[in-house]
């Protein structure tokens, strides 16, 4: 018998995807109840989440409708704990390596993700970062990848932690955001942006998307 | 046979002192080498962390001087991935909580510390924070804390990377700091900061904050 999971998430919310995408990843049942982020329901904050935020997560107690949470169960928010958590409940998936320096690697880099790198990316969208900035986050995660032959993503052959904190943000980024050019950057300097990510340079990098992308636990 | 694990650290410096706190408190044989972060040694940046900050650790590899380290080890850095590491290598501890959810209260309580805690604790003195930020941050500590009946530490009776998390930064900004009017405050307001924490509202961090200085890993 397993405990009852619920995840609060929301559409296209970085954040939440990574929490959805390491639930799919580790085979976890779950429950997910979508959060409108304009116009949250009134029990969020005060039986879910009081920073209002997502993603969150019910567990244990009761095995209730996910809007009548109950007082009973742990919750349980912040992504990157999330995601941890999911893969300390499953161990036998490959979300974190067995051995401790491994472990220490991931944890490293998803340390570097929280406190540079996904700062650097979204921020020239949001109108508070940059051109340079931005591109120099893609080439820090460019040069973390190993070549095509010695695995696909960033630690290897396996899909881990690492790859599920930093993939939502580039799907959104790239995908979304520079592609279609929506965002409060300059949209020409956006346009030759999606060019430059378009060239030689970020072969790698594009690879590492589609693979990531090709992945079932991506699919909405 | 144990790898060999080297700790790198600076004296009064609240990071480094986490990951001897976990060191000791896990009990893991390891050697440990004083890096001056006024005349930091030629070979720390290039050999040891890029970063050239501390506390830093190699792990595995041939037992050599620290003077000397090899690149056959592997490099870890940032205090918080260390004592995750140290736990993880000495799972026999009660650093970490054996369960999938005590573990993430743990996570969750480090990632609050790191992002908002610690950064208000320590800005007072910087120059850049404020006296009633500070004691917000208190305020936010002891709220954690059970009753004294009910444990001694964040988590209760088990001393745990939480209690490790913080403490230092109780010991520097409190001890050090504060009641010797050391740091960038207005002089009159630290005065009365330490007042402050010394009147009854704060006898319950008080208390932890000797528990904590009492256990043996707190002594140099």
């Amino acid at each position: 018998m397993v405990d009852q999971l619920t995840l609060y998430s929301a559409k296209f919310c970085p954040f939440s995807q990574r929490a959805e995408l390491a639930l799919k990843e580790a085979k976890i049942p779950h429950k997910k109840f979508h959060i409108d982020l304009k116009d949250k329901p009134e029990w969020y904050a005060p039986k879910v989440n009081p920073a209002s935020k997502v993603p969150a997560v019910t567990y244990g107690g009761p095995d209730v409708h996910p809007s009548d949470p109950s007082p009973e169960s742990a919750k349980i928010t912040e992504s990157l704990v999330l995601i941890q958590f999911f893969a300390d409940l499953a161990p036998e998936s490959d979300l974190l390596p067995k051995d401790a320096l491994g472990k220490a690697r991931i944890r490293f880099f998803l340390e570097t993700v929280s406190s540079k790198i996904q700062p650097n990316l979204g921020r020239w969208a949001l109108g508070s970062g940059s051109y340079d900035a931005f591109f120099e986050a893609l080439d820090a995660i460019q040069d973390q990848l190993p070549p095509v032959e010695k695995g696909k993503y960033i630690f290897g052959e396996e899909f881990t932690l690492a790859d599920i904190s930093i993939a939502p943000f580039l799907g959104r980024t790239l995908l979304v955001q520079l592609r279609n050019g929506i965002g409060k950057f300059d949209k020409q300097e956006a346009k030759l942006g999606w060019e430059h990510f378009q060239g030689p340079k970020y072969e790698r990098l594009r690879q590492y998307i589609d693979d990531v992308a090709a992945r079932p636990s991506w699919q909405c």
